[in-house]
């Protein structure tokens, strides 16, 4: 335990404050998602993904590429999902072993209904409080921490990361 | 739903990625920790905040603040350290309807064992990542978002954000 190894003052505080928004910022967004749409905010980011996707409807390890989930976290809530009426399982025609989500109408709607609320707590805890050189700094800031803890690119928010010295 | 509510295409890069961080990054810390030691990200950051305090005790809302939790979610965590024999609780002799929570020597050599391999996870995943510019970008921006996350400044991560203007 030399020394050097410890963070320096700048680092420490960046460390402690960053620390806080990892604590409280994800609970804060389940908070609005579950009181005003009895969702979590994974339920409701897996359902804006598929919403997204061409026919709404994705294979497994594409959907969990775009919701930075493992196979058996998003097979979890993609059964809860199913039981709530919002999504679809079925094997993919193409490949009999793999297995296709996709958003039903009632799921859709879902989606429709939740994103206004969302999309305010999103810009009333993050976007709105920062200034568009901040919004672009947290993009960057972000990349670089996602090329180490995503460093096979697996997940769709890796893509493109090539081109941030750009 | 109107078009100036949505995201612009810079904050939308910037969610998607900072999302995916806040995916990733605390089951990271998590898994390193879990491996290494037996706790979670937030079990050592509770025994820390306590080896860090003078007389190694805290009154439980005073450790609340410092890891940014509420009474509910801190009080079962201190249960499990107590029952692993890392801290001890005891009424507070200035107020006896307070708890302290004091850390064990034995509480006290588990952060010493841990905190390296800790630090060499938060650097790998985060700081080292970054540049020395990024770290006070990351810092300030933290520091916004926790304006809005803890509004009433009960957080120890929340004090002296209003010398951010400096």
């Amino acid at each position: 335990m030399t020394e050097t190894n410890w963070l320096s003052d700048d680092e420490r505080v960046a460390w402690v404050r960053f620390t806080a928004v990892l604590e409280l910022l994800p609970p804060a967004l389940d908070l609005q998602l579950g009181v005003d749409e009895g969702l979590t905010h994974f339920d409701y980011f897996t359902l804006a993904m598929l919403s997204e996707a061409p026919g709404r409807i994705l294979r497994t390890s594409a959907l969990a590429a775009r919701t930075n989930a493992t196979l058996p976290r998003l097979s979890r809530v993609v059964s809860r999902l199913e039981a709530a009426g919002f999504v679809e399982r079925a094997p993919c025609p193409e490949d009999r072993r793999a297995t296709n989500v996709s958003l039903t109408e009632a799921g859709r709607q879902k989606v429709v209904h939740a994103a206004p609320g969302h999309l305010a707590a999103v810009r009333r805890f993050v976007i709105d409080q920062l200034t568009p050189e901040q919004v672009r700094q947290l993009s960057d800031i972000s990349a670089a921490m996602l090329q180490q803890l995503d460093p096979e690119g697996r997940m769709l928010a890796s893509e493109d990361l090539g081109r941030e010295e750009v």
